[in-house]
């Protein structure tokens, strides 16, 4: 059985990133004997922007739909487009019109990464971040009033809908409730954004009804945030809006040492549309075109793809690999954001060859 | 001239900062001839809800208004009050009704404190927080359809002004022109939430016109947290909507070691109000009642007091004593938070003598 994968590299450090992404998937695809068919597309980029007047072409849907999964980089270069638009006329399309209305998020500190945090070792921090992702915040309604004058109003509205928020809670009770701690955190701001978010704290609830053997806690955002610096051991699977997700899951790989690591699955649990797999990391145009970009976050990505197809193992063994490298601490080999000198392609290689 | 300071403890740890709060207002006002005619009021705090059914007497803004300031400690004990009934019902009903459209939280580091961020010193971390208090996503507009059936849908609506916006933004300009580093960082979040956020992110250049000797940057508002435990340092002032600062003025000062210093100062600019003066840090059900609260972010926000009535010069003093004491490290005095196994008391008594 083949597996089709697209693949899109975006912008910036997207480009710098997916080849070595690509090196440990095929590393791994040889080592398993796991058949992939590769396709790579130039748009939901900024440059395919330029060059058509949209970040994706009118049949993207149907031509990405039967693949089996998407493989991105990333997206965004506001010095030519701006991110409103680049963002939402890619990334917040797919994520839509695919339904991933998971996105889950590994928080980890790896061997061999310095946290900025005082006395944190491998170990101590180990969560998932499960994002809401097609509704809430982002939402595409509103508008301005009175615009260019004084009296101007700008009005944007959140929408979470029961359907929405209990799938992503359901898949957070489960995701907790396989895990040896059996903990789940709920982002709430119940205190100040009063009509959303005690509507979200009564559906942690209610769905937590199924799931008796997960003790639930709520914490506000802010204090939340907090914690994630002060207690980072706390936490074990965390459940969050759309935006709180997208704060909490920057914020805990920062307290993991880089970004640069971190992954992201786009999930769509049904199976329906495929999932998307990228690093959390963005486009990063300030140090773009330079080589140094850490592209862990692209191959742990593609370990947690290759899990959703079905090959734990040789997910895993990409996991191990990086794990390894990093471990060993090769400062020839390591980029500059875990303290190397060395470059994208030589990190990408050191793992592809431990694979 | 008397100053009129209207003293609300509300719930919780309040109850045990506000002592210490006064013991520290007091000992400067004596010390500087400072006349201060301090007034308890009992409501604002949810005794008074489950008393009254309420959390505000109907008079409160008139029983108010004439007071120069108001000396608040803090709210909330969702036991017996959901927190949106208790905070939508006392704190956010003060900071509309008197237009305290300005929430100033500084975050530094002090000395004798020991940051979770590791390598960091006194003078590495020293910014402020500039928080839009009155609108935003902090609204009261929207509601619930099709409740409780499968359809259900919970829409909530962020507000922005022009006229909200600009002013706080002004605000944050001149602060920044004052310091020496000349610098502005804008919490946005322009490529997600794309309809709010990216006209913040026209304003923040439009109202920057005026100030052409400030820097100005933008950072999302994801990664403006990761850098916030990565790089606090680069930070001078740091202007953003009621939402992003709430949590990262709860950020901040979990970086500087405990949000239990953080000060906040709730500011009508305009002076046709009373300003309001709390700390950062909640009502705190978890510790509360074991006198174990640190009591200087109430001491710090009486500091702020005085400095808005005009007592620059008490209101330092009061900075430069509860600094010294932490310096001391003596634990006998120190709250736990702070490594010692001292009690509010002891601590808020030798802040107070050093006064
Ligand atoms: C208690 C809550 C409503 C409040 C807020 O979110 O504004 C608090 O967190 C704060 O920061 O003052
Ligand atoms: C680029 C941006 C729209 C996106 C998001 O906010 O979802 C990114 O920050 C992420 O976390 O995937």
């Amino acid at each position: 059985m083949t597996h089709r994968i697209a693949v899109i590299p975006g912008d910036g450090i997207g480009k710098e990133v997916m080849p070595e992404g690509l090196r440990a998937l095929e590393a791994a695809a040889e080592r398993f004997g796991i058949d992939l068919a590769l396709e790579p597309f130039d748009f939901a980029s900024c440059d395919y922007y330029l060059a058509h007047g949209q970040m994706l072409p009118d049949d993207w849907f149907e031509r990405l739909k039967d693949h089996d999964a998407i493989f991105y980089g990333a997206v965004g270069w506001p010095e030519t487009v701006p991110d409103h638009v680049s963002l939402w006329g890619s990334l917040l399309q797919f994520r839509r019109g695919f339904d991933q209305y998971v996105n889950l998020r590994p928080c980890r500190l790896l061997p061999g990464v310095k946290s900025p945090l005082a006395g944190r070792a491998p170990g101590d921090i180990d969560f998932y971040v499960v994002r809401e992702n097609t509704e809430g915040e982002y939402s595409s309604v509103g508008g301005r009033m009175f615009e260019g004058t004084e009296r101007e109003v700008v009005i944007q509205e959140t929408v979470m809908t029961r359907t929405g928020v209990d799938r992503v809670l359901a898949y957070a009770y489960e995701l907790a409730a396989s895990r040896p701690r059996k903990t789940l955190t709920s982002a709430t701001k119940s205190n100040g954004i009063a009509i959303t978010m005690p509507w979200w704290d009564e559906r942690v609830k209610a769905v937590g009804e199924r799931y008796p053997e997960v003790s639930v806690q709520a914490f506000h955002i802010d204090i939340l945030a907090a914690n994630f610096v002060m207690h980072p051991d706390w936490f074990d699977v965390v459940v969050a809006s759309n935006l709180f997700g997208d704060i909490l899951s920057d914020l805990g790989p920062a307290c993991t040492g880089t970004i640069g690591v971190a992954p992201s699955a786009n999930i769509n649990p049904d199976g329906a549309f495929p999932s998307l797999f990228e690093p959390v990391h963005g486009s990063a145009p300030d140090i773009a075109g330079q080589g140094i970009a850490n592209p862990i976050g692209q191959i742990w990505s593609a370990a947690m793809m290759l899990e959703h197809l079905g090959h734990g193992e040789a997910g895993a063994a990409i996991v191990y690999a990086f794990e390894a490298v990093l471990a060993e601490g090769d400062p020839a080999v390591l980029t500059p954001d875990v303290g190397g000198h060395g470059t994208t392609e030589t990190l990408g290689r050191a793992i592809a060859e431990r694979i």
